[in-house]
């Protein structure tokens, strides 16, 4: 039977709303008899309705975190590093897939609002000014991950993608690739997706060396195959790069099959750098040269920053940049 | 300005209580009235409090997950299949991380039970008698994944996991394979763990070959380190076995490679089987042989259930299996 609060109050020999007071943290009631009621909730093992107590306090205690696909290793880590920190604090997470769709995603925020969520994480590799004005306008605290405003009027947590990619791409032009294969997203103008490219171009410019447009490619990234089948083509159709810039590691690991199908040897003949670090990529056969992007990190900053924002210990507007760090490894090695 | 019910009330020229009634789908209300109502609420952008609302009909469609490791993408794909099928009835998730700790177990579960959860999804390695008491007697609906209660009183969806083991070890016996190593997860008593090990026992006990018991190991199963650091010291004592069973894919990994650094080859000398058929079982070289286990299916079936319960629509307890299939790809060769 359901220990009721009434059966507390009764334990505790004192009414039923100065239980309620106890379970709620309100003042009121003196140490004597707080210590009592606690006593008395510990005894009958009430526990007080979560619900009820929320619409007292106006609070929670729940985030949401909009993602654009739970099932993609990538973003699951940020899940876990914003759950790992829900738990030192006390807080609970809602979670709720995006795909990356508009619809989707309104409808997403939506229910989290409707949830009553003290605050929301936002996920993504790009943010609509659709999006963002909703995000800005909602009856919540809110912080960005992986994806910035612009304009600074949101929060958010991610790595510098653009430098990233900059010190990626110097790197592979130190060891000699003056022509390389860049594989983005398929999201084509999406923010992520920008800054790497323009991080590329940069690292180009720098170094005076022309670099080619129509080299910049598009594939789906959440599996190897859309790399595999685009680089199968790129393989057959006699090619004078030298490397390829891949969006992520499963993606490389698409691209070097191909290559290695075509009779050619990664690194030897042509190479193929990653982005992110996922486990795997030092798993492996060559190792793949890649980027870290720490999503543990970037989910905890992120619902630590969250967090203080709902109690009222922050108010400022920040963009926080995890540090990113580069991996050489054998999928990356001189240009023929 | 948040708009509130009163607002609607105005709008629709109707008592609060009015537009209460027909936000909570009470009867009582004229259909006209109801109409009224409903166009006011789209017009003033009205949305109802959930909790509040929930706080009257006793419901919160929300279902809680207790995953071991939400960033482990075994498990990710299980929450995946329940949020899909959560999304079309209207029902939202709170996920719980275990770490398939006992403590984290039942912390997980007070919290997701005093959240006023309408039913939970238990997903895990094993399940221990005293979680299986705390769930049995839960005030909501239970429905377990990957593991099942012996005892029948727990509904359930998962694999045949000793069938599953079973095949695999009449196969990898078909290629001659009278020697085998087996790596199983390390919490050892878990109710996978001793599933597989029973069915491997069998499939030897059927062909009538000694099984050695000595040949069985335990890792962790969360990266390939442990199995490739244990299979390094196997290499290093003149193995006689010809190979390798692992508990899941990353681990095959691992072994295969410790097998490549002691200068032998897979499949040629030594074999490796992985178990689930996660992706890149398809995607590294060798390409490693498997059994697919079906978690978005899991996820998605154990959630509809789970719904169903919560909905009255379904009340008698079930097992239900998902069927298994096995992968033969390069990993598995002729026994040397």
């Amino acid at each position: 039977m359901k220990v009721k609060i009434v059966d507390v109050a009764r334990e505790a020999n004192v009414s039923v709303a100065t239980v309620s007071r106890v379970v709620n943290n309100i003042p009121l009631v003196n140490e004597e008899t707080r210590e009592r009621v606690l006593e008395a909730i510990k005894k009958t093992g009430y526990k007080p309705n979560a619900i009820a107590r929320s619409l007292k306090i106006q609070k929670t205690n729940t985030l949401g975190i909009m993602i654009p696909d739970i099932s993609n290793p990538f973003y699951t880590d940020v899940v876990r590093g914003a759950e790992d920190v829900c738990g030192i604090y006390n807080y609970n997470i809602i979670l709720s897939n995006t795909d990356s769709k508009a619809e989707k995603e309104k409808k997403s925020l939506d229910v989290l609002v409707e949830k009553q969520c003290d605050g929301i994480i936002y996920v993504g590799k790009d943010l609509s000014e659709e999006m963002r004005e909703l995000l800005m306008n909602a009856s919540c605290e809110v912080v960005l991950g992986c994806v910035a405003d612009e304009s600074n009027k949101l929060s958010s947590v991610l790595i510098d993608n653009e430098a990233a990619a900059y010190d990626l791409t110097i790197k592979a032009i130190e060891y000699g690739h003056k022509k390389s294969v860049v594989i983005l997203d398929d999201f084509e103008q999406g923010y992520v997706n920008v800054k790497r490219l323009t991080g590329i171009k940069r690292a180009y410019a720098d170094k005076g060396i022309e670099f080619d447009d129509s080299k910049v490619y598009y594939a789906n990234s959440t599996s190897p195959l859309g790399v595999y089948r685009l680089t199968v083509d790129l393989m057959a159709q006699n090619p004078d790069f030298t490397n390829i810039f891949c969006y992520n590691d499963q993606m490389a690991l698409g691209a070097m099959r191909a290559v290695e199908e075509a009779g050619k040897k990664v690194p030897e003949d042509i190479s193929v750098c990653g982005f992110n670090d996922f486990w795997l990529a030092e798993w492996v056969r060559p190792r793949i040269t890649t980027i870290t992007q720490q999503m543990y990190d970037i989910g905890a900053v992120a619902t630590r920053m969250l967090i203080k924002m709902c109690e009222k210990e922050e108010s400022e507007t920040k963009t926080v940049r995890v540090p990113h760090d580069i991996k050489i490894r054998e999928s990356l090695g001189d240009a023929k």
